[in-house]
C-alpha cells in the first residue's frame, strides 16, 4: 500500500484537520530538543483514545513505525520519527479530567502541559511535583515517557514516584489500563515498565497522578562562591547538616558568563559557581532552614547571598539557571549535553576529570548541576562549521560518561536514552541485561511498531548514523 | 536423577550443614505467615551469591524448582514449596555491607531483618522507613519481593520507593545488577519488575537502600471514638486539614475486643473504633500537627485522647494495634485476612458493605485499616472444625475483594498474591494484562523455576488446591 492509501486511512480516523502530510508541513515535526533530524511520512493529532487505537491498527496494516511525541522537547532524540512512519502527536489530547481534592489525585490526558497541571491543581491547594526546566512547554505524556526529573525531584522523586496508573495503547490497538487510583497494585508493576519507557512500548492516552499539598512556605537562596570547589562543599555540608532542601542547583563560571551575556542576571564577573537552594514546608521549618543553610554557605566565603520568599523574587532568582542553556548560544553556536548521575560525594572528583576531558578536546565545556543529586549536564561546546569538532565533542561526551560510570553512576539522569545514548548502554549494561529489556517488548506486542530504533544500541555510531550534520542543535530552545 | 543426587550437589556447593532434607527438619519450612502447607524437597541455606548461584544452576540441572524465602512471614504463601523442590532460605546473609552516611543509603544481604538495619542506621541519625508490623522478624529480601508497605508507607511509601537497585541471580545462575546507588537509570526499569515479583523472576542477593533522616521529634496520638463512622470521619478530618501524618491505623469493635482480652489494652469496652495517629518532623512542626489532629479528633465527640512523644510511651501506644492480629486467637482459632486498598473516600461504604457480608455469611469479620492509605484487612473468622465454615469465609473474603474493587480499589495493598489470591487476578486483570505479566518471565529467562504456580490463576479454586485442611492457621504468629 502507498503512503497516499495510509494517509487515506488516517483522515477516515481522525479527520481531515488533523492529517499533516505536506512535505512543507511535516518540517515542523522533523526535529525535537536534541540534535537528532529526520522527516516523519505522516503526523496525526489524535483527540481520543479510539482515535489512537484507530491510527496504531492502521499502522500495523499498513505495515510502518509509530512514534508518540508530546511538546518535542526531550534531549534525547526520542520523539525523532528515524525510519520514518506516523508521527502520534498527542498534544490535542488535553483534558484535565478529573482533579480529586480529596484523595489528592488528577486524572489526566498525556498532552497536558506540565505547569498547566499545577495551575488547574492550585485551585486546590495542589500542585504535581516533577517540574523539569521545559514544564512551561513539556507534557505529561512526555514526562511518563522519560521518567522525567525536575530540579525539585531532589526531595519529592522522579516521574515514577507520581504516577499512578495509566491507560495505553498497545501495538494491536487494544485499550489497557496499568495501576490506577491507588498506590499499591498486585502483579508485576506495569505501570513501572511503561514509565521511562521512551514510547517503545505502547501510547499513554491517560495518566493518573498523585498531587502533593502545597507548602504552607517558600525560600529560595542564590549563594555565589568564588570557586566550583566552595560551591560544591556548600552542597556537602547542608546535606551533612540533614537539610533535605526541595532543590539545590549549581552552574559554574562559564554558565554564569554566558547568563550574564544574554540575560545582565546581576551575577559578579569573577563568580566561579552559583549555587540555587529552595526550601519549602510550614513557615517556622522553613525560616529555620534558610537560616542554617546560610550559616552552612558561610562557612565557605560566599561572595553574595540573597534570599527571596515572594513568588516573584523567587522567579528573578531562578530566571537565569532556568534561561542558561539557552544563554550558551552567546559563547558557541552548537553543545553536545552530557546527562550522567553520580554519587553526590563524587561530584567533586567527577568535575575535576571533566575539566581534563576540556582540556585535552580543546573544547570549552559548562556545568550545570542538580547538585543535590549528584545530576550533573556538562554542556561541550563547538561550531560544527570548524572541521574536526563535532567528532571532538562525541568524543568527549563518550569520556565524560565513562568517567560517570566509573564513579559509580549511571548515564542519564533524566533525559532518556533515545537515539543520542544509545551507542553508551553497553558502558553500563551487559548484552544479557539490554536482552532482557528488549524481550520486554514482545510482553507488550510491541516489536518494531512503536519508536524502533530508540534506546537499544545499533552498532552505529552517532557521527556515522547522521553524516549530514546532526549536530546542527542550536542552543535557544532547549531546556535542562 | 534422584533427590539424593540433588542433595549430595547441593552440599558440594553450600556445605553440609547448610542443607536440611530430614523430613522431621523440613516440617519447619512447611508454612509461612499465610493458611498454605507444602513440604519442599530440601532447604539449603547459602551465605554468598556464589552459593546461591550455584544452587540454583544445579535446580536447573536437576529440573526441579526454586522457592526463594526470607523469615516465613508473608501472608499470601509466597514461599510455600506448592510443588515440592528447593527452598532457598536465605536467613544466613546478614550482613549490613555499607551504611553510607553522606549519600543515605545502604548495602545490604538480603537476609538482614527490617529492624536491624533501622537500627544500624540509627548511628548516623537515619533509618529505612517502611516498617510492615513483621519488621522485627521479616527480611529486606522478603519485603523487596512483596513489595512491602507498613503502617508509616502513609506518608513515606512502599518498598519500592526506597529501594534504588539490587543484585539478583538469575534462573540460568547468572548475576546482575539492576538499578545502582543512584535514583535514576536509563532504560526498562527492570528492579522496578523485580520488586514485588514475589520471587518468580530472580533471587534478590544484595540491596541498596535509601536511608531516610530520622525525625527530630515524634508524636504519637491515640483517639478512642463510639462509632467507625466518628472514626472515619475523624480521618477524613485530619486529611481535609491538609496534614499528612506518618501513620494513620484503625481498629473496629471487634479488634478492641480482642485487644482488651489478650493484652489489657485499656480501652474503653464500648469503645466503636481506636485510630492511632502519629506525625513526626521538626519540634514546632509535630507540635502544631498534633494539636491539630487533636481539634479534629474532638469534633467526633471522642470517648478519649491520648498523647505520647517519648518512644517507650509511643511504643506503648502502638502495642495493642502490632499485637492484634495475634490477638484475634481469643475470639476465633481461624482468621482469613483480605488485603484490598480503597480510594480513602470510599473507606466508610466499603466497611458498610463488608458487615453486610459478615451478617450473610454469619461470620464475625474484625477490621484493621491503615486508614490513612485507604488499605484495609478484613479478617474473617472462623472454626475450620466445624462443616462448611472454611468455605464460607473463603466465598465471603472474595465477596469483600469484589466489593474493593467495585469502589475503584485493587487486590492486595501490600501482601502480595502468592498462593492466595491468584484465582482473585481476573477479577482486577483482563487475560491479555496477565498474559503479559506471565510473557515477562521468559524475558528473565525464568519459565517455571522460579516459585512456580505463584501469582498467576491456575485455575483450582483454593478450596480445591488444599482439601486437607490449607485453612488450618492459627492467629497466635501472624503480623499485619
Amino acid at each position: 500500500m502507498s503512503n497516499s492509501d495510509l494517509i487515506r486511512d488516517l483522515v477516515v480516523i481522525v479527520g481531515e484537520p488533523n492529517v499533516v502530510h505536506k512535505p512543507e508541513d511535516l518540517i515542523v515535526f522533523e526535529y525535537d530538543g536534541s540534535v537528532d533530524r529526520a522527516i516523519p511520512t505522516v503526523v496525526v493529532l489524535p483527540r481520543t483514545t479510539e482515535e489512537v487505537s484507530g491510527v496504531v491498527k492502521a499502522a500495523g496494516a499498513h505495515g510502518v513505525p509509530v512514534i508518540a511525541r508530546g511538546a518535542g522537547t526531550g534531549l534525547s532524540g526520542g520523539a525523532i520519527a528515524e525510519h520514518g512512519g506516523i508521527v502520534v502527536a498527542l498534544t490535542r489530547m488535553t483534558s484535565i479530567l478529573e482533579i480529586d481534592e480529596v484523595n489528592r489525585l488528577a486524572v489526566l490526558e498525556p498532552g497536558v502541559v506540565n505547569i498547566d497541571l499545577t495551575a488547574a491543581a492550585s485551585k486546590y491547594g495542589l500542585y504535581y511535583a516533577p517540574d523539569p526546566s521545559s514544564q512551561k512547554a513539556c507534557t505529561i505524556g512526555g514526562n511518563v515517557a522519560e521518567n522525567s526529573g525536575g530540579p525539585h525531584c531532589l526531595a519529592y522523586g522522579v516521574t515514577t514516584n507520581h504516577v499512578l496508573g495509566m491507560e495505553v495503547v498497545l501495538a494491536d490497538g487494544s485499550v489497557h489500563w496499568y495501576g490506577g487510583k491507588t498506590r499499591e497494585a498486585p502483579g508485576y508493576d506495569l505501570r513501572g515498565i511503561m514509565i521511562g519507557s521512551e514510547g517503545t512500548l505502547g501510547i499513554v492516552t491517560k495518566v493518573v497522578v498523585r498531587l502533593l499539598k502545597a507548602p504552607e512556605a517558600v525560600k529560595t537562596l542564590l549563594a555565589m562562591f568564588k570557586t566550583v570547589e566552595d560551591a560544591s562543599s556548600a552542597v556537602s555540608g547542608i546535606i551533612g547538616a540533614g537539610i533535605v532542601p526541595a532543590a539545590i542547583e549549581m552552574m559554574d563560571a562559564m554558565c554564569i558568563r554566558a547568563a550574564e551575556a544574554s540575560m545582565n542576571a546581576g551575577y559578579p564577573e569573577e563568580a566561579g559557581a552559583v549555587l540555587l537552594v529552595e526550601v519549602d514546608g510550614l513557615r517556622e521549618e522553613v525560616e529555620e532552614e534558610a537560616e542554617e543553610i546560610a550559616n552552612v554557605c558561610r562557612t565557605y566565603e560566599p561572595m553574595e547571598i540573597l534570599t527571596a520568599t515572594s513568588s516573584e523574587e523567587r522567579e528573578r532568582l531562578w530566571a537565569a539557571r532556568k534561561g542558561v542553556i539557552g544563554a550558551l548560544g552567546w559563547l558557541a553556536p552548537n553543545y553536545y549535553l552530557v546527562d550522567g548521575t553520580v554519587p553526590r560525594t563524587k561530584l567533586m572528583e567527577v568535575l575535576r576529570e571533566v575539566e581534563k576531558v576540556a582540556e585535552e578536546s580543546e573544547l570549552p565545556i559548562a556545568n550545570l548541576l542538580h547538585a543535590g543529586d549528584g545530576n550533573l549536564h556538562p554542556l561541550i561546546l563547538f561550531d560544527e562549521r570548524k572541521p574536526g569538532d563535532t567528532d571532538r565533542a562525541l568524543e568527549a561526551g563518550g569520556k565524560i560518561l565513562e568517567i560517570c560510570l566509573d564513579a559509580g553512576g549511571v548515564l542519564s539522569g533524566e533525559h532518556g536514552i533515545g537515539l543520542e545514548k544509545q551507542e553508551y548502554m553497553p558502558l553500563m549494561f551487559s548484552q544479557e541485561d539490554m536482552d532482557a529489556m528488549a524481550q520486554l517488548k514482545p510482553a507488550f506486542g510491541s516489536e518494531e511498531i512503536f519508536n524502533p530504533g530508540k534506546i537499544f544500541p545499533t552498532g552505529a555510531s552517532h557521527g556515522a548514523r547522521h553524516p549530514e550534520g546532526g549536530f546542527a542543535k542550536t542552543a535557544a530552545n532547549a531546556f535542562v
